[in-house]
Parts: structure tokens; sequence; C-alpha cells
């Protein structure tokens, strides 16, 4: 089964489709989660999650008691907590409903320190463990992460750019086959190599590394952010 | 002398007041820098800055045309380089022209590679030493970034929350006198603290850590974005 959760993050960043992506997986039988204020912005797309996560602190009481009322499984995480609700609600789709791969929307802009906890979760060995099933959506990116190996990563639709971000440490980074090659680069901190492109007529170039955790980050300009 | 530079992040993030900060800049006799498609933005909002710096690829050829025209120092970067613009920026205003601080304009959000690269660059020892002196700012948020010490971190007017994240390994970080506590806290790969704030009647909090670089984001919630 797949998943795709709504968080919190600015309505003017969502892909300018999601209603459609929502409804499509909804149709299909996915699992739809709201994450926080995004339970509440799903309801108000007049989607209905299934499950619920969250503090629910940014609520209103009559916004929660709407949520408490319509989802069938509603979880409430404490305030002060080891876990994010993000991390929270990662653990509890993979590890109750066993879903095969997800979907993050509403993970990106707003609040700095929130997008940068929707990043970088990836390097905390709880969550470490399902980043390569996890997909990060919004307006003009999308991102998937790889954890040492060898990849051939696939050209996606739409998106004419991609950069590669090692989030820790990274040793013998490679990015082959594509316009800007990188060859065995070590680095003891993050460093992000940006606004690369595939080479005309090639779907996909290899990426490949020893260790580290590494985000693809695909991206196309837009012109301005809508309004959903 | 202060200095601001506008780089090519989308408008409506950029803080709600911009042409009032660059204006009253330009009255100070503060130095006005735009970072590739920045310096014609900046011409968009009728301030010639000082200093462009760029590869202007992403200029079509009568805006380089009126940048040239307009501009006293224009200075041309290679599109294949070690450091990136914004890079070569903050190089030439601290070496060249001896600037005491540094605002970040438009460096936040649009194509998230271009994102990370503008706040994981301070990591970069050639920009690393400048690092507390430059701030970043968007339409809510301000960051700032501190070396290993100890700080006695001010409250910023209008920015009820914070976050510290470390964006690299950190250790014996401690956050004292603020609404959560961290006390000797050591990772060998970046971690974000979010959603912090100052303790009722007071206007600091302590940071205090042994080796790393921490950024504090300071934060507000807004509406929406506006259309500048």
């Amino acid at each position: 089964m797949k998943a795709y959760a709504l968080l919190g993050g600015p309505r003017q960043l969502w892909p300018k489709n999601i209603k459609e992506i929502l409804t499509a997986a909804q149709r299909n039988g996915d699992l739809i989660i709201g994450v926080d204020r995004g339970s509440f912005l799903l309801e108000e797309l007049n989607i209905i999650p299934d499950l619920a996560i969250g503090d629910f602190d940014s609520l209103k009481q009559p916004e929660l008691s709407q949520i408490e009322a319509t989802v069938k499984d509603v979880r409430y995480s404490n305030p002060v907590k080891d876990l994010t609700d993000s991390e929270l609600m990662i653990q509890t789709v993979f590890k109750d409903y066993y879903v095969s791969d997800l979907t993050l929307l509403g993970a990106t802009g707003g609040r700095i320190d929130h997008f940068l906890v929707n990043l970088f979760m990836f390097l905390n060995p709880a969550i470490r463990q399902f980043a390569n099933q996890i997909t990060l959506i919004d307006c003009q990116n999308k991102i998937k992460f790889f954890d040492a190996g060898q990849y051939k990563v696939r050209k996606e639709n739409d998106y004419p750019y991609f950069g590669v971000a090692g989030l820790e440490s990274v040793k013998n980074l490679n990015i082959l086959g594509a316009r800007y090659l990188l060859e065995n680069f070590s680095s003891l901190y993050p460093r992000i190599f940006a606004s690369n492109e595939f080479l005309p007529n090639t779907h996909s170039f290899n990426l490949k590394f020893n260790s580290g955790l590494v985000a693809v980050i695909f991206s196309k300009d837009i012109d301005r952010f809508y309004n959903i």
C-alpha cells in the first residue's frame, strides 16, 4: 500500500495538483495521513484522512473536534518528546500500516527550522531505515534519499535540474553521466552540488558513494507560487 | 560599512519591507550587491546596486546590458567553478570592500538545492571565517551563525520562536534559559532543535558548544506570502 501525508507547510508551496494527487490516491485505496495541522488542511480540501497524528496544539478546539469526529485513527503525540510528529508518523505508517512507500506533502517552506527538521530527520537511525521509501514533493521540487551504494537515478518528468546533497559526512561520492561530473569526493560535513542536469537524450545519471546519506533534489523553475 | 545582498530567491519570500530596508541602506551609504539575477531584481525595485556578481546566465542579453550600463563594479564568475556566486560575493565584500556585516536577502525558497547551498556554504572554511558577520532574512525567518563558544543570544523583535540547527557534527551543545532546555548534546551529524521560545520577560537565551557550526533560526508565523 502507498501512503500520502500532508504536513503543516504553507499552502502556496504545495504541488499545484495536490487535490488531484490526493483524490486519485484515495480512489486507489492508498493511506492518507494528516500530520498535526495537516489533518485539518486535508479536510479543507474535502479529503478525510485515514490517520491523524500530532499534538494538535496548532488547532482550535472546534477544528480538533472535527478531526476527532471524522478520522478513524487519531494518535496524540506528547509536545515534549523524542520524536517529532513527522517522525512518529513515519514509524507508524511503516510499522503499523506496513506501507510500501510514502509521499510527504507540505514539508517545505515556512519556518525554516521546521523545514530543516523534515529534511534532516532522515539521519535519525529510526527514520533512516525507511529513507529510500520516502519522497518529498512541493510545487517545484521532488526529493529522494539514498544510503551508501550504487544507483542509476532516473530523470523525473518535468524536472530539468537536479542537485545532490550530502546530508552528513560522505565518502567517495561520484556523480557520473551527468552535465557536471564529480569523482571520489569526500567531506566531513554536508556539501551540496546544485544545478546539475541530465545529459541530452539520457534518462538517468549514476550515483555512487561509500558512506553517508544523500538527497537528490529534482527541481524546476516556476514563475510564481499558486494560490490553492 | 554594512552591506546588503539580494540573491535570486523568489520574490514572494522576500521580507515584506524589502524596499524600505534597501532604500534606507542606500541612504546610509551601505553597500548594495546583486548576485546574478538578484542584480536585475534590484533594478526592478529601482535600486541600482554598487556591485553585481554572477555568471549572469539567467539574464537575457538586454537585462545584462542594463546591469553593465548602470552598475559601477560588475564581476563575472565562471559557470564551472569552485566557489558559487554567493560564496564569491561574500569573499569580495569582506576582502575587497572591508564591510563589517552583511545581510543576505532572496537566499531562501525556490529550488531547494539552491537554498541548501546558501545555508551550508557557511561550512566552507573560506566562508566560515565571516559566518558571525552574516545574517539571512526572509519574510518569516532571520538566521544567524555561531562558531564554537558561549553566547547570550538576544531575542529579535517580532520573532516569537527560535530553532537551533547544528549544521555539522556538534559537541556539548547547550541551550539554557529557554522554554526547552538542552544540555551537553553531541552528535556526529546535523541535528535541528525546532520551535523553541524565549522565557516570559527574558530577552535572551544562553547558547554554548565546544565544536561545530550552529545556525539560530528566529521565526514567526505569517498568514500567507505577500506579492512584492
